[in-house]
């Protein structure tokens, strides 16, 4: 007899990428597919001394007992101050929630807005998470078009006016999967939308602190003066993912609310994890450690983009943004990346993820994401020729 | 304007007991609220050693950086290790999942079946969070009455008949609120019902290890051989719940639609958790350290169970536990303790849980719950004495 689980989880497949994982193990595989920070940039000596002072420390039963589900009180104010460097003006405990990894402010905003049917306002493409989240609410993504600098306002307005979605979704800073940030002028007009239109933003900013030109902006939180914006940023590419800790920065209702969609689905954040995180945060580690990785991180990203204006096919057109981990590619001629990405991994030994899960329809097939952080200069080089290479024989094919 | 989150979570409140806990703050406040472990109880030097272990070890990359969402392979081994402990005969890992303590495996269990209206008995009452986060999903919870050893099996078999429930809830040892255990043959009864009707029999055990009188029974999982049963441990009252690790152990299909909600959720539970529960286990700190507790717990039991035999008004009939962390206490005569809560913890600074939702219809004000074993043997001995006094005087008063 067949479990009786609902259809819209019998239907949902695992989560693109990490289905693809399994291909990724194979020895000698380049990988530009995840979206993993550099192993080289984990603070494993600090996060092993302060684990170490923390359960040695005065607070360790703290950190073993059961906490709040708002979050350990200590990191609740320095996440709050790690925000204003993004311009955010809350100062307010009760407008802090720490959640288990950035992904799960999505899960939580869906959770307390979200009926079967409603709508979802997407930059497309998007983050392919938020698209997956939010089939598990039987909820519908709508895709808006995006620009250079981040989403269309115009076709924004108009598909809020069209759709009357509860959610407008953006990554402000470096998107995944573009790598696209949204200008200074648009952040103002997603806030004002916002307000004008009772819609909430959700703004999901994880990769703000990667940017390696260009000058830091405001988030679209701090131009919010109606509380339609609930801000969601998280520490996995700051310090490390493995950690599982963000922070949603909110309306004091609606903190309230999330927090109690928190307390149903998993009590708290580790203390332990939130423990590390705050007294990071605290000892003053984060800026000198993204002084460190940032170059790192730079460096990866420009070897990237110069080994594809080297090697790549003109049919190909790539992104080549300012921050973030991503570069994005989209072909000017028909292909499609997720019928080849098997031929491509097994016969090339590198990896990209296709574009296809990332739209909000699903239907486009002829972009693909690279990662830089989680190769080496040798295997970016490498890999960008092996994929062109790939690419235009497949190419020269098809003409 | 108002927000547009669901009707759902905006009537929802925060779990009754959460709420209570700043009444609870009160300097001299005796509380037999809440389900703590006790403080001496929880592994502190153990656990530093092994953090600062593993944080120093060869396996440290993999801790600070992403996971699968199935857990932390070592973890998953030797978390099937510990269910065998209950009779669990599942040894491969496609048959585990890697919670985020034990409460979110009856939300990813929810998240998985449960359409709106659709039905989940509970024995009743039941455990209150249960209750909670069926009201996330718009679920119907159907109470199916209780024997002094646990659900009542033709109540349970009409019940399934009658309202054709896709889930039973069930604590098998030392449930919360009542502290009541399902007997051997009943555990037998109800994973044959599973089978006969086609229901899940949602088995939640986070208290079979903390037994002080009687023989250990194997899980309800133990006699399931159609696999409906999910299995759900929690390692919060052996080893801390600040690590927020637990496991559901279940036929390889559900593991893997689990798996799919829980990567929508929270990616993983934190590499660092996992590791450090792993590592205890593989050790084998828990035999030791279970020998240690349960007999402080067992004192603390005892020393309730003898408190409210001496000072409690015959009007109210207490269980007495062969094992967990709660005693509970039924009024023979009307008596709302939810009305009598507040004016009980201020004037006697005294405080229990009231009875109330732990009902599935949420109706039943005449009942109580006692937790014993975050509280020093004097504190037990004075807050039972002054709750007596307090219920003595308002039933004197009603005569």
């Amino acid at each position: 007899m067949e479990y009786r689980i609902t259809d819209k989880i019998k239907n949902l497949e695992a989560n693109a990428i990490r289905e693809i994982f399994g291909l990724l193990k194979a020895p000698g595989m380049i990988s530009f597919a995840g979206g993993f920070p550099a192993a080289e940039a984990l603070p494993v000596a600090e996060v092993e001394k302060i684990a170490s002072e923390l359960l040695s420390g005065e607070d360790t039963l703290a950190i073993l007992q059961y906490g709040g589900t708002e979050g350990y009180g200590p990191l609740i104010n320095s996440a709050l101050k790690y925000a204003a460097r993004f311009g955010i003006k809350e100062t307010s405990e009760n407008n802090a929630l720490i959640i288990s990894g950035g992904q799960q402010g999505i899960d939580l905003t869906f959770k307390a807005f979200l009926n079967k049917g409603d709508r979802v306002l997407v930059e497309d493409p998007t983050y392919l998470a938020c698209l997956h989240i939010l089939k598990t609410y039987e909820g519908e993504p709508i895709g808006v078009k995006a620009d250079s600098d981040g989403v269309n306002i115009e076709d924004l307005e108009e598909k809020i006016k069209r759709f009357n979605p509860k959610i407008v979704y953006l990554i402000p800073d470096f998107s995944n999967p573009t790598g696209k940030s949204l200008s200074l002028e648009k952040r103002k007009a997603a806030a004002a939308l916002a307000e004008k239109y009772n819609v909430i933003v959700l703004e999901d900013n994880p990769y703000g602190e990667l940017r390696y030109s260009g000058e830091r902006l405001p988030a679209i939180k701090a131009f919010d003066n109606a509380g339609r914006v609930i801000y969601v940023s998280s520490f996995s590419k700051t310090i490390a993912p493995g950690l599982r800790t963000g922070i949603a920065v909110a309306d004091e209702y609606l903190i309230k609310k999330l927090t109690i969609c928190k307390q149903a689905v998993d009590v708290h954040t580790p203390t332990l994890s939130q423990a590390i995180v705050d007294r990071y945060l605290r000892k003053g580690l984060l800026q000198p450690h993204l002084d460190e990785i940032i170059p790192l991180y730079r460096t990866k990203k420009e070897a990237m983009t110069a080994a594809i204006a080297r090697c790549m096919p003109e049919e190909i057109k790539f992104t080549n943004p300012d921050g973030g981990l991503f570069i994005w590619g989209e072909f000017s001629v028909p292909f499609d990346t997720g019928a080849a990405f098997k031929e491509a991994a097994e016969t090339t030994r590198a990896a990209y993820v296709p574009g296809k899960p990332f739209f909000a329809d699903g239907l486009r097939s002829d972009a693909l994401r690279f990662n830089f952080s989680n190769s080496t200069l040798a295997q970016i080089e490498e890999g960008v020729k092996r994929l062109a290479d790939f690419f235009k024989s497949k190419l020269a094919k098809k003409y």
